[in-house]
């Protein structure tokens, strides 16, 4: 074997026990939410801590840096060249922190979960306000050891998307701000008015029937994962076990159900990576934008479309027969109902949803800068929210005390949802494009097509290019919002007669 | 701070590290045999064996070595010596023995507990045999590292027992194999009949609330710990979340009762360690025979009294209303009867019990020395039950592919089995002498008496003294199967008119 060779084996060798500690960092994790008895809490905040310090000290030994110095000028092929890349760009960030600095992160993140917790239950922001401003302080001490110089929110960012920068985020962002609200008030003011079918309570059990049976129809393959209940629905796991969790709302089958559609997309991304990668950046997901475009895209794009519903239809009305008489289109209305008065992100609607996440954006944005008190920030977000959608909160429970994610300290991960549904609709134009009566075959109950066509454009890539390269790769156009806001301005115009 | 102080701290800062990987070597090893799919084996197999290697590496640095060499004379109080003690000796074995091969027994291990599962319900001994034989290998081997020139399966029972050594081991199972058989063969002479007062089905889901009807009244902490399913009941976790797994039979519904008693000891145990001590051995269990004292002390010395059924058939009665006539009396005799035709070493009285362990012992032994092959174990595993209880296995299901722990790699485990139930009776004596009418708080529900002292005298020292001194402390006489011996002579002897 040439040197080149030995070196990459080793190098990837290395990396490999990186991604075990870090699956088995998801599975503590997982367990922590969805298993773990509550007195638990400090052992684990310990071995989560431990393991993140252990992953740091893999990932920053002196010998990946000698093997990546051996590695700068060698020939490689592309794809041994996309790994070495992205182990290149984990071990520069790495290196720049402290150990004892990711565990104080890890340990601290672990701590505020039951926090946050337990003060989204009492509604209580003050409860939680000091576990919130030690994550900034630690996330934003972080920012300044990858690089003093730059903006702390922008190199967080990077941490869930490295590749599009904070400027690409901003702009396609800054598009949706512009262009998704004359949307809402055009909804609005529209005469037609979109009601619910759904009255009465549902029962939870049922509505885990129902929650198997559409993983079962879209083909979950559940000797590679499972099905649990959350507080908040997340979806992890690696190519051989993805698992999904969701929850149940009594009032509401749809919430549900479009939790467990949305987190099968997550789990059907990581189910899609080649195996035989496992361990490498080979095997690895390309980020949270990508990983949002594919909940997003099966969530919204196949779960709210028309020949979904003529295809599950049957279904729902078999787990909950009171709807007998409901036709696919009233269910295609009541499954895209424009709502501004919701407050809860993860309940929007796929145009207010990214009025929720410029609300976020700018209050974390200002939070790293220390232009926000964390006392503030209830206020503050009750204010964006009359103003994008012209409702209030009535309690921090459903104002700035819902999701989870600041709890975990991941501030900059929010804007990838927004740019993860931009995604989605240029990957859904690219599949329609590809695949022959992609909506007949949905309608049909045949998924397989776009499984396999997300698989092999974007599931099976990994890692290997950038975020820019695969979206082009797999789309032939550069990444933008086009297709988003033409997908929303037909789609809306339509159910909404504007 | 002085010196020793310091280094006293770095010592147990780094050991702490070495407990956080073990624990989530705990819960990932918990997950696989409990929640996860299928399909995740090859991951989950590398995943621990990297977590092997890592907890290897983290007890074998140099500077733990130096730390020792530092702390040889120094002047520590009594707990920082056990604790010393207790480092030095985990790192002197581990030094010995190469990451490599940690590593190796840890990914044969994780792969050969799918072959086993599979090969039991299959019944196909053969399947199994590759892995056991590469594990048996790999033990073998590692003994050798340890200590070329010494019985290596002496060397792998100070695994699981590092302190009472593998002559104490062979003097006491020595003496159960002479003086329980007599009492075998006289309970098999003896005219009166122990019937089960059990007929029919009873339903799975109500034994469940049973089990958790049992671990409620027993005081199981349930904010620290859980109650699952799994095909071989077992317990595992820290003083945090100590968990625990039944499984249901639905002819008898005592076998997943004791079971779920059982598996309440070793929580019980493990819940009772310093919550202030987690990460150094002061918190850690002090091995495999004290945690299977607890387990057997809760099984049989209290699970299997007449006060017990005093108190608890209401309960049962309540669950399974066709009970309704029963009598205590009736349920103790029934809770003890003596069945020499079983073959399952789970389902076994207290009696035939030890002979399961004599066989397992003897053939275990035979395996790691290379004077048996792995091909003949079943044809010897049954003509030894023959010749030990007079009843032949008609399948190796129920003979030599019954239990988890081969496939574990876990040789010199079994022996502990028999040394735990002898140190139960030692310590049930020790506990009837040191609380004030014992056998009536039971039967009025009142297990904390028994909780308590079992707490300050076994479970709160952790592992600051060797076995032996702790049993002496808590008994006030040295090891042995005396009570063991006396307890089961009068029981049975009353039960079956000896």
């Amino acid at each position: 074997m040439s040197e080149d060779g030995s070196a990459y084996d080793e190098l990837l060798d290395r990396y490999a026990r990186v991604v075990d500690v870090g699956n088995a960092q998801g599975l503590l994790r997982w367990d922590q939410q969805v298993m773990m008895p509550e007195g638990g809490t400090p052992a684990r905040s310990k071995q989560l801590s431990t393991l993140s310090s252990l992953s740091h000290d893999l990932l920053t030994d002196e010998r990946v840096g000698e093997l990546l110095d051996d590695l700068e000028d060698a020939d490689l092929d592309a794809e041994q060249a996309g790994a070495v890349r992205e182990i290149r760009r984990e071990y520069r960030r790495e290196t720049r922190v402290p150990r004892e600095l990711v565990e104080r992160i890890s340990e601290a993140a672990s701590e505020a979960l039951p926090v946050w917790e337990s003060a989204r239950e009492e509604d209580d922001w003050d409860a939680f306000a000091p576990a919130l401003e030690e994550l900034l302080d630690l996330k934003r001490e972080y920012a300044h050891h990858i690089d003093p110089d730059r903006d702390p929110y922008a190199v967080l960012f990077e941490d869930y998307e490295p590749y599009l920068g904070l400027d690409t985020a901003e702009r396609v962002l800054g598009r949706l701000a512009d262009e998704v609200p004359p949307l809402i008030d055009a909804v609005r003011a529209s005469e037609v008015d979109l009601p619910s079918p759904f009255e009465g309570e549902f029962d939870p059990a049922t509505q885990e029937d129902l929650a198997r049976d559409v993983l079962d129809a879209l083909g979950y393959e559940w000797e590679h994962g499972r099905l649990d209940t959350s507080t908040h629905p997340f979806s992890t796991g690696t190519q051989f076990d993805a698992r999904v969790t969701t929850r149940f709302s009594p009032e509401d089958p749809l919430d549900s159900l479009y939790s467990t559609v949305h987190e099968f997309g997550h789990a059907t991304y990581t189910l899609g990576l080649p195996r035989e990668e496992y361990g490498s950046p080979l095997g690895q997901s390309r980020d949270m934008t990508v990983h949002e475009s594919q909940s997003r895209l099966w969530e919204n794009h196949v779960g709210r479309s028309r020949a979904f519903w003529k295809h599950f239809l049957p279904a729902l009305i078999e787990r909950f027969p009171r709807l007998d008489g409901l036709t696919p289109g009233e269910m295609y209305a009541a499954a895209n109902r424009v709502d501004p008065d919701n407050t809860i992100r993860v309940e929007a609607d796929e145009l207010t949803y990214h009025m929720h996440i410029a609300l976020r954006f700018e209050i974390e944005r200002d939070l790293v800068a220390d232009d926000l008190d964390v006392a503030e920030v209830p206020q503050v977000w009750n204010d964006k929210m009359e103003e994008y959608l012209g409702v209030r909160p009535e309690t921090d429970r459903d104002g700035a005390l819902q999701d989870i994610h600041w709890s975990h300290g991941n501030f900059g991960y929010f804007p990838t949802y927004s740019l993860g549904s931009v995604l989605a609709a240029q990957l859904s134009a690219a599949a329609e494009d590809a695949i022959d009566d992609l909506d007949g075959r949905i309608a049909a109950g045949e998924f397989a097509p776009l499984t396999d066509w997300l698989c092999s454009e974007i599931h099976r890539p990994g890692a290997r290019m950038p975020t820019d390269d695969l979206v082009e790769s797999a789309t032939g156009e550069a990444y933008s919002a086009d297709h988003f806001l033409e997908y929303v301005t037909e789609k809306y115009g339509e159910l909404y007669d504007l």
